[in-house]
């Protein structure tokens, strides 16, 4: 986990731009931005989570079959390790998925569960992208009957009606483009 | 999310700096070290918040008086991704609020909540610092009744008591200056 | 929390290498792998947890007693400030040590538990590493009778079955060596 034989700029730019994969997944899976999620990965990425094994091409649809069932997601990442081996790495990521929906008691939509990812990352021309991830399970405990409820103040959204994408504007000096997400 | 048209070490330093401030937010509130918090805004800095929208100088008054209906607070960042253009940059930070207080079954003070920050931010000849945030909404449970209790170890605290200052008076070589707090 | 008299390259490393360290310590931990634990400290660490005062190399059988009393531990990472000064270097970072047993309901082996570790760390010719470490204890919950049972997908272990070692092993071309952990 050090710079190793790697030039340590080029090792910091690496770590930062795995880094970027890992949380920007978070970011495509919670603002139901799938084309998004489906650029982090390597045309023939290979995705393992519990209830789907296979290709990210299958995953990304098996996901917007399911998204729409929850009012909304949280990935959080924690802990979090990568090491470079040349044009190769391997990073382990802590993530926390809270998942809410109504009605809030139902215990199958209600719950956050603690997972770890690990990803195989490969150096391509576009950045460093998954070539196959792992969703390790760990524990999982249901919130049913324990929501607080939500009132005023900003309120996130699966669709271009989420803060962010103006905030993106704004900096960026162009029109930021969601996708059409969940809307 | 990568260097695009800047160097390398000034976007991995901009990036540093960044996750700085938005780190230092958490130990400024969770401290209760309101001088601390109020720094890491422009002078003209607006914050949005659940039940608060307005400038951050009346934000910092509108926490000192809020915080002591609570015995403690944990803010803790989870995803976070900033990009910088220029002399502005954008961060959204997954946020992980725990809220507790004595009785421990009372549900309006014995809570987490999980929101998004979305901060504006600009470079200044003191650094970055925030011109704009919106604590986004996500979800929240509470955690009335299933407090476990305490004890034994070193306690955390909003005065200059917590270990914190002197484990950093130690490493500076200097006394670190705690703001007064809430003791 | 700026590089400071630091040399800006200097400064990008000595932070991530410490922020290596924190994350190192939760894999450690929670893969069992209590070598690697007691490597991330000088030779005459120290460390205050809950339940324990003293040096490391005592600190390590006491973990290794009481592990197995639980099926598992996350230890999540979120906020974390460092700063460095000359050889030495003082880090706050937040974790949420998850703790999940069987039976599911029994509270005094299922709970989440939100703490501080402050880290006083020194340059070695080795790296960075721990001299003296303080677990500030700031709440916890009971998750006893809450959890969900998880089933399917790739299960977490403390052994060399967890799927991590082989992700080590392919990314850097050799086996990784897991340690025994509490297989």
């Amino acid at each position: 986990m050090d710079p190793g034989r790697q030039e340590p700029l080029r090792w910091l730019l690496d770590r930062e731009q795995i880094r970027d994969v890992v949380n920007a997944y978070c970011r495509a899976v919670d603002r139901a931005d799938l084309d998004a999620l489906l650029d982090l990965y390597t045309a023939d990425g290979i995705d393992h989570h519990t209830g789907f094994d296979g290709p990210v091409t299958e995953f990304v649809p098996w996901l917007r079959e399911r998204l729409p069932a929850l009012a909304g997601t949280q990935h959080i990442i924690g802990t979090h390790i990568s090491e470079v081996h040349g044009n190769e790495a391997a990073a382990e990521s802590y993530a926390t998925a809270v998942h809410w929906a109504e009605p809030t008691d139902d215990p199958e939509r209600n719950y956050i569960s603690g997972v770890r990812y690990l990803d195989h990352l490969v150096r391509t021309a576009a950045g460093w992208k998954i070539s196959e991830r792992w969703a390790v399970r760990e524990w999982a405990v249901t919130t049913a009957g324990r929501g607080r409820p939500l009132s005023g103040g900003h309120a996130a959204s699966r669709t271009a009606a989420d803060p962010l994408w103006d905030l993106l504007s704004a900096v960026r000096g162009e029109a930021a483009a969601p996708s059409p997400g969940l809307g």
